[in-house]
């Protein structure tokens, strides 16, 4: 996998794909699908999610405040859907589900192999999680999968059916304000 | 335009559409583009968003605490762009850009009507303004124009390039925690 600069993490986040995030604690990984997610700064790269105490992962990421943001594409949607319909308390889900669990570089939860791109995030504010299960985290590390030839993420409507990247429409020729944003 | 329960404002915005957010002050409406945003909560319906001092509404938000979310179809891309391009300060963009203000029911900000979804939301948390310009909104109602025969969004990659709406991929049925959720 390649590394990307984090700064770049609005590049894959402001569309809005629907994306794991992984978390590890005592040596025991898991994986939830999470859609409640944005960015809320560019660089520092600050991330904002929504994962409440009746996901599994929330007592990890509150113990080890650490986790991966995995983006999986279309081919991954069936795993995207029954990842989030059962708990890691129940379920070893990396085995179950035939991913891969790799180790992360700054943090102790795990990428995810099979996909498009893993963001390593460090929470770095909790003061909205009591009420609203919102935690902010930093990105730390992007590790990108360029060979990928599947590079359509999925949208969730929230109903258990996703739009599925179509066509790129290209305006950056248009977008003055905002061009410093550009690589 | 159509009314729709605002409980559902969760299958509008969890996609992760680029929108606009239109604001009124002293009777001057202003319009906005806005990619940051997120679903906190489903029903009663909170939404997250990045709004900073850099952008002209931002006084107008904090002033009236009231805004309309509005989304775009792939039609409005460059008005998207050029919007996000100009200040209210200098332009009165609904007259510029050719976009027409509907009065909205609970606020003093305008609907659009050439969008596909609008959403009459009131600011409910500041408490994370100041440090990352993040407003939290809750929706009060949603009206959606059913007849619109262009109905794909647009996702921001953050340089100016979006992601069109492709096809839909229905796994409702493998939903089966969620499955409250649909209506």
């Amino acid at each position: 996998m390649k590394e990307l600069p984090v700064s770049q993490a609005y590049r894959l986040l402001e569309p809005g794909p629907i994306v794991f995030v992984t978390t590890s604690q005592n040596g025991k990984p898991n994986i939830m699908t999470m859609g409640f997610h944005m960015m809320i700064q560019h660089d520092p790269p600050l991330i904002g999610c929504i994962i409440g105490p009746w996901d599994h992962s929330y007592s990890a990421l509150r113990a080890t405040g650490e986790c991966v943001i995995a983006i999986p594409t279309v081919d991954l949607a069936e795993k995207v859907v029954d990842i989030g319909n059962c708990s890691g308390e129940a379920v070893e889900k990396f085995e179950r589900f035939g991913l891969t669990p790799q180790p992360a570089r700054d943090v102790a939860a795990p990428l995810i192999k099979e996909c498009i791109a893993n963001i390593e995030c460090r929470v770095t504010d909790t003061r909205l999680v009591d009420e609203y299960s919102m935690f902010i985290l930093e990105a730390y590390r992007i590790r990108v999968n360029a060979d990928r030839k599947e590079r359509r993420t999925l949208h969730h409507r929230g109903d258990g059916s996703f739009t599925v990247d179509g066509d790129v429409l290209d305006l950056r020729e248009r977008m003055v304000k905002w061009r410093h944003l550009q690589r």
